[in-house]
C-alpha cells in the first residue's frame, strides 16, 4: 500500500468519527469514503463496527478497478459497491457519504424529490434533490449494492445532472447518498441535505401550493457560492 | 438464589441505566427485564423508583412459573404479568423492554401499524409492526396487565408473526413492547422502533399514497442481517 | 415574616430553577409558587428576572387575603392575581407553576383540548385537558391576571372537574398553568403535560378518526396511581 | 477609526459568538451586525468565517454613508448591503440579526405571514411577522442584496408598520431578519421569532380555523411590555 493510501486511512477515519458526531447517523448506520485517484484506491468504514471503536488502521482501502480490498482483513461496509460505482461514474468527486439521516429519508421514502424552495438550498443544490426509481426483482436479488449505484447513475444522466452542482441523491425507500470534492465536503453536504429537507417537509406541510422561487433567484444563489462570479467568503 | 440470578441483577440494573439514557423515557415510566431460562427467573425493575437512584440490589427476581417475587422486598414493576406472558409464549426471547417512547405511542394511541416502507426498517423489522386489538372491559379490570401480554400473543398468532423476525409490537392506546436475545438487544429494538416511527408517521404526513417498498427488497434488508445468507458486519 | 415563609422561598427559589432546566420555559417567560396555607402566604418568582440570575432572596411573599407584597422590594410575577385565584378557589393545591411549553401553547391557541388518548395521559390527568373560554374586552382591560384565574375556575365549575383529578388547564390564546400538592409535582404536571400534547398532536395529524380508549381504560389507568386502590410504586 | 468603532468591533464580536451559541444558525450561515449613530459606522461579521474561528479583529466597519470597509482587509458579510438599507431606513435601530433559523425559514419559504395568534407572540410582535413579496429578475441580477433591504423597507411602508413594534420581517424564499435597540437585542427577537414560528406552524397544522386573539388581548400583552404603561419586570 502507497503512503497517500496510509494517510487516506486517517482522513476516512477522522471523516466516520465526524459523522458519527453529526447526530446524522444511529448506531453502525452510515459510512465515509474518500478517493486517491492516483492510487486508484478508495478507503471506507468496515462493516458493522460502532462509530466509537474506530481506529485508523480499521478503515478498509479498496481498489477501485477490482473492487477488492488491499491490505486489510476487515470487510468493507456493505454498501462499497455502491460508493465504487458512484466514483467510476463521477470522476471529479473525491469523497462519498451514506446515511439514513431522517428527514431525508423521509423523502427517500415517500419517493419524492426535495423540492428547491429557497436560496438556502439554491446555496448549496441547485435545483431539486433527485429520488432514483425503484429498483428491479433482478437488480435486488443479484450484485445489490452495485445496481443501488447505477440507479443513481442512471437518475443523473436521465435528468442531465452534474455531479458537481447536485451533490446529493436520494435512493427510493432506502435514504440519500452525498458527495463532494473531498470526505469532509460531502459530510457537509450531508448536513446541509437534512437541513433542507426538514424545512422542505415543513413547507409542503405548511403550504403546499406554495410558488417556487424564481429561476434568476436560484441561480444567483448557487453563483454567489460556485463558479467563476462566487463572492461569498475570503478566498476570492 | 442462584449465583446467575444475582449475575442477572446486575445485568438488568446495567440495562435500566441504559435505558434511562436512551431518552425514550421520561420520569419513571419504562422497564427492562431480562430471563435466566435455566433458573426459570427473571429480573426486572422495581416499581416507580426513578432510573438516576437504581442499585444492583433493587433489581426483583420474578418466579417464570408461579410469578412471585424471590428474594427481595421490593414491589416489582407493575407491568411484571405482561413480561411474563411474553416469555412463557415467546420461549426464543431473553430480555424485555417496555417504553412509552414518543412516536411508537403515537402510533398505539392511533391504533395504526408502523408500516414497513424502508431498508432501515427491514433491516431490523420483517414486516408492519402490528398493534394489538383494544381490550375488553373484563379484561381491563380482572389480571390486566396479564390480559396484556395476552393481548400481544393473540395478535402475533392471529398474524402469524415470528417473535424472532418480529420484535416489536404496539399495545392499543398504550405503548411498545420490544424484545430480543437478550436484554440489550431489546433496548436497540426500542431505540430502531422509535427511529423508524418517526420517520413513517413523517412519510404519511408528506405522501400518504407513497407505494411501498417491493417485497423483494425488504426481504434482502432483512436477510442481510438475519439468518444463514446475513452478509453485515464482521462476524461471518 | 414567619419561619415558614422563609423556608418557602427556598423552596419556590429551588423549584423556579428547576423549571429553567426542564426546557419547558424560554426567556424569563414562565414561573412557579407555592403556598403556606397556615400563614395564608404564597411565595412567588420576581417578575422579569433570568433564572440564571435568582436567588432565593429574590422570591416574593404576598397575601393571600390581601394580596400584597410582604417584606419584598421587588415586584412579584405579573401572573401573581391569577394564582392567587387559583389558590383561592382550590384550597387542596400547593403549588402552580405556569409556562409556555411548546406543545400545551399550541394547544392554548388552537382553542382545542388535549384529548385523553392514551394510557399516559390517564395516569396524570384523568380526561380531556380543557381550555377557558376567551376573555370579554372588560375582562381583559380591567384586572386581567386576576380574571384570568377565574375564568380558569370558570371552566372547571362548568365541566365539573375536581383540581385533584385534573391538575392541568389552557387558557386562551395563552398557555397552560399546571398545580399540585406542592411546587415540584405541580413542575412534573407541567413536563407530564408537554409530553402528553406532542403525543396528542402528533395523533391528531397521523389518525384524526382514531377512536378514544375505552373508559375504563382511562379509569383503571388514573386508579392505578391515585386514590384507595392505587398499586403503582414501593409506598403502599 | 474611533475608539467607539474599536468597542463595536468586541460587542459585535460578542454578539456574533452568542449567535452562534443559540442554535439559530448552521455552518457560517447568518450574521450580526450593529451602528455607532454618532460615527455613521456600522460593524459586521465578515463573510464564511466560521463561527468559532472569529476574533473581535475580524469583525468588519462599514461607513453608514459610503458602504465602504473603514480599516480593515476582510470583506464584510455579503449581506452587509440589506443591514445598510434597514440602518439608513429606520433610524431607532441599533443592531440587525440575519439568521435561517428553520421554521422562520418555512414561513418564508411557504410566503405566509406568522399570524399572531397568541400572547407571546403579541408580547414581541405586535401583529403578523410580514413576509416581502418576491424580487423581480432585475432586482436579484442587479445589487440583489441592496434591494433585499429595499423590499423590506417597502413592505413596511406599505403595511404601515413601525419598526419598532414590529422588530422582524421575512424575505420572501430566503429567511427571517430581526432587530432591536443593539445587537443583543436583536438576537433575543431573533429566539423569540423561532420560537413563535414553531407554534405557528402547529397551530395551524393543529386547527387551520382556529379564531384569532381579540385585539384588545393582542394590545394588553404587548403594553404590558412595551410604551408608557409596561408594567412587566423590575425597572419601572
Amino acid at each position: 500500500m502507497t503512503m497517500t493510501a496510509v494517510d487516506l486511512r486517517g482522513t476516512v477515519y477522522e471523516a466516520n468519527r465526524r459523522l458519527g458526531e453529526t447526530g446524522l447517523v444511529m448506531g453502525t448506520f452510515g459510512n465515509v469514503s474518500a478517493i486517491d485517484r492516483k492510487a486508484r484506491i478508495l478507503v471506507i468504514k468496515p462493516s458493522g463496527v460502532p462509530y466509537d471503536q474506530l481506529t485508523p488502521d480499521h478503515m478498509v482501502p479498496v481498489s477501485l478497478d477490482t473492487g477488492d480490498v488491499v491490505d486489510s482483513r476487515l470487510r468493507p461496509s456493505s454498501d462499497t459497491p455502491t460508493h465504487l460505482e458512484l466514483y467510476r461514474a463521477f470522476p471529479s468527486i473525491g469523497g462519498i457519504v451514506h446515511t439514513h439521516s431522517e428527514y431525508a429519508t423521509v423523502f427517500a421514502q415517500a419517493r419524492l424529490p426535495i423540492r428547491c424552495m429557497g436560496t438556502t438550498h439554491a446555496d448549496y443544490f441547485h435545483g431539486d434533490v433527485p429520488v432514483t426509481r425503484p429498483m428491479s426483482e433482478t437488480e435486488v436479488e443479484q450484485d445489490y449494492e452495485k445496481n443501488t449505484g447505477l440507479v443513481i447513475v442512471e437518475a443523473f444522466r436521465g435528468l442531465d445532472l452534474s455531479p458537481d452542482n447536485m451533490t446529493a441523491v436520494l435512493v427510493a425507500n432506502h435514504g440519500p447518498f452525498t458527495w463532494g470534492s473531498d470526505a469532509f465536503k460531502a459530510i457537509e453536504h450531508a448536513e446541509v441535505l437534512e437541513y433542507v429537507a426538514r424545512i422542505e417537509w415543513r413547507v409542503r406541510a405548511l403550504n403546499p401550493d406554495a410558488p417556487r422561487p424564481a429561476a434568476c433567484l436560484v441561480n444567483k444563489h448557487h453563483s454567489r457560492k460556485h463558479g467563476p462570479s462566487a463572492y461569498y467568503g475570503q478566498t476570492k
